[in-house]
């Protein structure tokens, strides 16, 4: 048997293979949001074994460990790291087709040069040869073999910006950029979780916050920080659009409220975010950022487990939630103004996928390609089926061609192979296009097109500098 | 490189040739909703350049330009007709994917005899081909050339007959009737657009409007005078359908109310349109019409570039409206007394196709065949992919073969290769079928199928009037 | 041409052939939930005719009849067995592209051998070959010749376990099994019905119901009955999860005004069903029992229809309704005080199909393998298309290989065929993967779960018992 991760994998068609071997595969890699932490990069972390940089923190992995009956001690407990690695290792022949299964065997071949399928009987080569590895492998050398040029982290408007000022001292190659990501700005239905917070970003601004105006006058200056520092993004995690109709008083008033310990209602909770947002999506506008927005996510589902393991530990799910109405009229309200900036999109439900690239096409105003972009396939849809849903969408909807592209939405320094991955999608559905006739066989066109998605898009849209040897 | 649209574009197989070349290809065309305007068929309008008839009021093309950042000025706005056209084509090589790089292909090819890829490189020579040839084609010569058996445009209550008329009195072979559209009969919402809407109704139904049942059956003069006219069809646009209760006596007092300049609550507007729309239903029913309801669309969601351009320019999306409960209680309530009409069901939002194909099913009742059609793919639809999208739920749930087929819902000329489009796609999922031996090769059987959807279904479903040749 | 159902019908590569012949065919089947009639099971049915077998009760081929515009009578009416076939046998080649036409051929040739396509010009001798056959074909020789292992009955509580007892008493090897669906004890908001429900159940439970507490006393008997006798499932057919906050008290007060003959308000109804589903989900659990929840369908949609022929005769569809939350919820709810049962949800909505496959995953405790379960494609989405969603689905957010695979929901002895079909798509698109490289091409690894899928993790998972010759 041929290697199962071959040179050509997914490309089903001679088409496919020019495309990727030529246009894309040499891109570099702009990875404009993801979840890594600026300390690892900041450090240079070296690590310890597989365990660590392949299972520590990989939530996917413990929900299939979770299905296929493993308990909860070979997931995120205190079994050894090699026991959770033997207990992953016996997983994965459960997972055939799971993306799981490809991103593994894809991280095994490209970062450790193993071509092994993972089971039981290979773990303990694996292991072995891996740790080896391991031992050549710090989170430089990650970022210098898969030309990484930019990334962007996910950050707390109330954390420093110390890690990314050493990481810049560092003189890697690679540009780390932080992402305005104020989701606890809009936590007035829980106060003693809010007040902390709100004292932790007084601190983080410089100053006190003894009113409304101090709040939003606080999470401007840390706007301002992430500016001067070069970030050109910000993020919001949100069930769906906020977009009721609020004045600054009653903002004003619900945050009063919850500083004196009174949780907003529900109702109440939605109009000062509603508020928060469109200060937010201004300051954006004013300042030339991208706004991200990650729509229909379930959190928290369940209590039991949420509360012996915390948040982010694989308990998540996709929301069937209203969503074209009110995004409809939080970009509408930004844009009667003309302060809508460029927004990215990002829809968790896919059964909306048309509806969301459609919303984008709204707001498509001329002022730039591709203003409004609806967002690769995100957590749960980053995986084959669903990226060729959200490319499909995006092309008969919009302009595939102006497409920023993909990000990792990472928490592991081993998933760079996920653009790899993405890349293949793509050209793999393209050369299918090509084969059958639906597009023309023009590989400067096409091929053209496949560069652009794959680096010079991001490059132009976001604005972020780069390291000479990317930004020619 | 060989022509990009040549004969077995999009027909993947031997069947799907077979079937396309010997059943679909020379079928009329049965057009039995669209937005063509009836002055330009009665006038025999001459086109004075390819901007014309290709950019003007489409706008697919001007969401797709200013989706690549061109400026309005381009699209809508004061620029010639020949930078227009310019701007188009620079467009074009970013539309790979988009539904628009075959329509515009096809239109090209099929109306000019024009066989290049568009690009800045080609414009030129297609603005010089084409603006010749168009001197030669004015719309009659369309008509002729495409086989178009029948028209059915989309008519307000309130607009006069006349050009209707002029076309009869032309002669052309090509039946052209109008379609009885009643939408804004339910704007209550907004009194001085309403009252002066109601004043021209009552000038088009020669009486006087004083009461809510002078205005129904001012409503229903127009209704008969359609019929009187031959025309055999209701639509109304909707987010959803409406089924609240409401009484004559409520209905007329919200009428009352905005006939006084008081708007209608979102509450009492559901109601009186609720009232309204079974009415109407009724009124279908009795004289044996087919009723159009075009579900889903998320209207006017840019305030700003409304305020500037107007509605119908390109700021509409798809709305992920809750859709079965109403539509259902629609339905039932006109089927309880026997009063449901022939009923053609558009949707627009992708994720219901099957919701609405199974709601259809429930109101079969073995009258006629396929007496509830689930309609074609619509607007955002009107695509490969949504195609076989709507055209697998149709055949999964109901009977693919009881179909009324396609239709063009344009407001160009130019769209009859819609028609050519969505037979390439049908044939060419029948021949895969046959391929790969999921319904029998025989081709009398599965032509015979193709024939129908192409014309013969909807000629036997309207019941509209046809000219000789076409009767047959 | 050769037969349309032949060897590899469905089986699109040498991989999909392998993976079905070798490993796929000759498992046994595990219905495990069905609508069969215990009675005919226990009287070993001999059927007059292929009209009682194979139109008798199907509202699919109802439905499908209906839509062809055949009229009642020769669907659910006075026609004779004779007329009714001949109705359905010109009928079918209109139901081209849906799976009646697939499932018919399948039943003919795999129960009767007949290997013809039907239509009008074949329906005579299929009448005479099948009805011949018909004669040496009895119930028990249909459950033998397919090899069943296991049927799961649907029962109410109220209904007697005699016939699951006079099945047993003829020694079959099929073991056939009562499920516990309680609907009808939530049917507070139509006091009349629910009344006369609840005499019966307290006769069934051999009690006398005079409160709320007797009232869950003996629907928990009933629970130890249906235990007794070897049940391991139990079934709820609800639009959404219920799971709005009710107390014991409330939900005794709303029990007792319908006992007083004052129907639920719409609310109430639901806090009285939340309060008795976690009530049930608590007896499965402490038991080791599965629950299914069939979630989505709108039902009785239409008034005028059921009124005449009853429920059950195909006026039933898809509905839209809001999902996540609620079933996020009641299964919360339950896993709170780990009480939560084993699962198998199954949706009918198919856009939700990821959602709920994420669902699944937030309740993968370790505990065992695959502990909740997204169902096989239910009902309308019992086909190629949507059983190949399903799978999908699956794979990319859960484990396939844990899928306690395919059942036939079925009131048909005619439908064992499904599990074939079942399988045919399963192994093809596993081929179909093989072939592209997606995953390994190892047959014993894809073989084996082939093989779970078909039977043994069904057989591990339900803890039902079987006869020697399945339980090996």
């Amino acid at each position: 048997m041929s290697s199962f991760i071959h040179d050509d994998f997914l490309l089903g068609t001679q088409q496919a293979r020019e495309l990727y071997h030529h246009f894309a595969k040499s891109e570099p890699i702009f990875d404009y949001h993801c979840h890594l932490p600026p300390a690892a990069i900041a450090s240079n972390h070296a690590f310890a074994d597989l365990s660590e940089i392949w299972l520590g923190g990989d939530h996917y992995k413990w929900r299939a460990m979770r299905a296929n009956g493993v308990k909860e001690r070979f997931c995120t407990g205190d079994a050894t790291p090699r026991e959770k690695f033997d207990a992953w290792c016996a997983a994965v022949p459960h997972t055939l087709r799971n993306p799981l299964y490809h991103w593994s065997h894809l991280e095994l071949k490209r970062y450790f040069g193993i071509d092994k399928i993972i089971s039981p009987a290979t773990a303990d080569e694996i292991w072995t040869e891996a740790n080896a590895r391991l031992k050549t492998m710090r989170v430089h050398d990650i970022l210098k073999n898969n030309k990484v040029a930019v990334i962007c982290t996910t950050d707390d408007p109330v954390d420093s910006l110390a890690d990314h000022e050493k990481i810049r001292a560092t003189g890697i190659a690679t540009r780390v950029y932080p992402t305005f990501r104020p989701d606890k700005a809009l936590g007035v239905n829980n106060p003693a979780a809010f007040n902390a917070w709100v004292e932790r970003l007084a601190g983080a601004a410089r100053t006190t916050i003894r009113s409304f105006d101090d709040f939003v006058a606080a999470l401007k200056t840390r706007h301002d920080d992430f500016h001067a520092f070069g970030g050109r993004l910000s993020d919001h995690g949100l069930d769906h659009a906020l977009a009721e109709p609020c004045t600054r008083a009653q903002a004003a008033a619900i945050f009063d409220a919850a500083r004196a310990g009174r949780a907003a209602s529900p109702e109440d909770w939605a109009r000062h975010g509603s508020f928060l947002m469109l200060e937010f999506g201004r300051w954006d506008a004013a300042r030339g950022w991208t706004k991200q927005l990650h729509l229909g996510a379930l959190r928290n589902a369940n209590t039991r487990l949420l509360g012996k393991l915390g948040p982010d530990t694989g308990f998540d799910s996709i929301g069937d939630f209203p969503q074209t109405r009110s995004l409809g009229r939080y970009l509408d309200t930004l844009d009667s103004t003309d302060e809508l900036p460029r927004t990215v999109i990002y829809n968790l439900y896919p059964a909306d996928n048309y509806a969301f690239a459609t919303m984008a096409g709204n707001f498509q105003d001329g002022s730039i390609p591709g203003k409004i972009q609806f967002g690769s396939g995100w957590w749960f849809l980053d995986q084959k089926e669903a990226m060729e849903w959200q490319i499909n969408a995006l092309s008969n909807i919009g302009l595939l061609s102006r497409f920023v592209g993909m990000l990792t939405d990472s928490r592991s320094f081993l998933s760079y192979t996920r653009h790899e991955y993405f890349r293949r999608v793509l050209c793999n559905l393209l050369g299918a296009d090509m084969a059958r006739g639906e597009i023309p066989e023009d590989f400067q066109l096409v091929g053209g097109m496949v560069r652009n998605i794959c680096f010079a898009n991001a490059k132009n849209y976001f604005g972020l500098g780069l390291a000479p040897e990317f930004a020619k």
